[in-house]
């Protein structure tokens, strides 16, 4: 049968487009001994993968070129040559951008569809969005009931739980995010303290200053650049600095230029740590146990942003450069 | 009594200098009941002072305008009321830049001059620096037999310490520092596995990656700046950046601009933590055990730059940010 799917066509220079990327049209074989023919429903598109356009060594390998992108997933099955799936079944996966997958059992995750949230939740909050903000905020920011806690990105993926996650945790938290729109979410809709608009702001420091006056405990950022200059201009002393996305510097293609920072952390013996989540993997049992004990609680609220159609699937990842998306960013196929 | 003192005449905007200081002659008192009366001998001289000249807020407060900078020093008793010193004992404190002090004996830690090793030792090896060097590098750098660790201001106070220590951790150890001399000090009398001096050196950065194809593990930064920049290029997986100092940055007003290496912090899931001795204090006991230990093993050596005469204290000081000094910087009076 006929597959579409979506190759890496060039790596991009700074900020990439459509041309990086081409839909083709291949033959899917037959799905082989104990094998299973998946139909992709959900797919992730994220920061990350930035990176795996061009050919930057880092903890995971560049794309092909020429080759499918790949990513996280949510599938039914279609056909089950094995015993442990079934036809509508539900699983995740690391799967090619691809309409149709042939996949084995064992690089499947079966999930359950019948636990009271949309199944695409699998891709964010019960997934490694949810791991990222859970394992980063808990293990290395340590926040304190009183203290204050920042997040960059407050309004994206993982944004919106770290928010939530500080607010459990009795901490004061200021969200900083790009519209008008997110800034009115945070306040209102996911209980923020504070908020700050960074692209109407005149002077974000001096904001962070006066809404903070206590200085700031806890700084989790997504985005870099001149949010996190203003931020650490307001750090407390011994305050914990957690880098987990830099979406604001992943389309240069030598770093910007800013002002150097490292005095400041020694003067304030601050702690600045780069993380993903898979350093947390023996972790996750316990995460995914929270997070979902908070949904069911009530303590946890969620939003995703669902762009529809396969072909839609470059500009959804693009959009992720212009803060097009609140909440999780998830293609609906 | 008279008594030369030496107080802050002006706060520097920029690079320090003498204008900045004034030696003043004033009574000195008779020392009351339980009081001593000191002569000072030695005096430490810290880049950290630069800080206190400002009225930047940090862990330690701004000297006052027109009045003396103090600092750790070594002095001997001269007259006491008290019985727990006797004159002619050594003991060291936080004294002002004077010739004579007077003090409680509370305010001061009897010195042992018969261990074998000279007595100004205590404001270096025996002392905060030793201190620094031991917990730094070992509780935050965790540095791990056949690991790599650069060292900035390799031949400056600190940084003599943190190559042997890391050399006794069985680690390669690359130190970077300002002069030929320097770089043959630490090649062929402190054994270092490889130098780079940074004021002759073309690229760094590249040569960074010549001399350590293997990267960087633990990077001990005793100057910040240019060869920071070029050292975060050079980073492995989970390396533990340690900022000890920033010597380059201190006179700069506001921040010098730089490199964004945050990017890379996240990429290479690395660790950076400002420190300073003083968090260590329940480890000292410890770090003065092993020091001790090394020195008369063999193991440890050291040196001093040792100026004299007390109108010298300013230059003395000043010495320190043109990389005057090998070793500590210690003023004889």
């Amino acid at each position: 049968m006929d597959n579409r799917q979506i190759v890496l066509a060039s790596r991009p220079t700074g900020v990439p487009d459509d041309t990086n990327f081409r839909i083709e049209t291949v033959s899917l074989p037959e799905p082989g001994n104990g094998q299973i023919l998946l139909a992709q429903k959900y797919l992730s598109v994220d920061p990350y993968m930035r990176w795996r356009l061009s050919d930057f060594k880092s903890y995971s390998a560049p794309y092909d070129l020429d080759e499918p992108i790949s990513g996280l997933g949510l599938a039914q099955v279609v056909e089950s040559n094995s015993p442990h799936l079934k036809k509508g079944d539900w699983v995740k996966g690391l799967f090619p951008w691809a309409e149709y997958v042939i996949a084995h059992t064992d690089a499947l995750t079966k999930i359950d569809d019948k636990i009271g949230v949309p199944v695409y939740r699998y891709l964010d909050v019960l997934g490694f969005v949810g791991y990222t903000a859970y394992c980063g905020l808990t293990t290395l920011g340590k926040p304190k009931p009183g203290e204050t806690v920042v997040v960059s990105g407050a309004a994206g993926a993982v944004g919106l739980l770290v928010g939530q996650i500080a607010k459990i945790y009795g901490c004061n938290v200021l969200g900083i995010a790009g519209t008008n729109e997110k800034i009115n979410l945070l306040l209102n809709e996911y209980d923020f303290d504070e908020a700050i608009n960074y692209k109407t702001s005149e002077n974000i420091s001096q904001e962070l200053a006066e809404k903070l006056p206590q200085g700031i405990d806890v700084y989790f950022d997504n985005v870099g650049g001149e949010i996190t200059d203003a931020v650490f201009e307001n750090i407390n002393t011994n305050a914990r600095i957690l880098i987990c996305g830099q979406i604001s510097q992943y389309n240069d293609d030598k770093p910007e230029m800013g002002p150097r920072f490292l005095p400041v952390v020694l003067k304030k013996t601050a702690t600045i740590s780069g993380f993903l989540a898979s350093q947390f993997a023996h972790q996750f049992g316990e995460a995914g146990k929270k997070l979902t004990q908070w949904i069911l609680e009530g303590k946890l609220k969620y939003t995703e942003t669902i762009v529809e159609g396969f072909d839609q699937i470059p500009n959804a990842f693009l959009g992720l450069f212009s803060g097009r998306n609140t909440g999780k960013m998830i293609v609906k196929i």
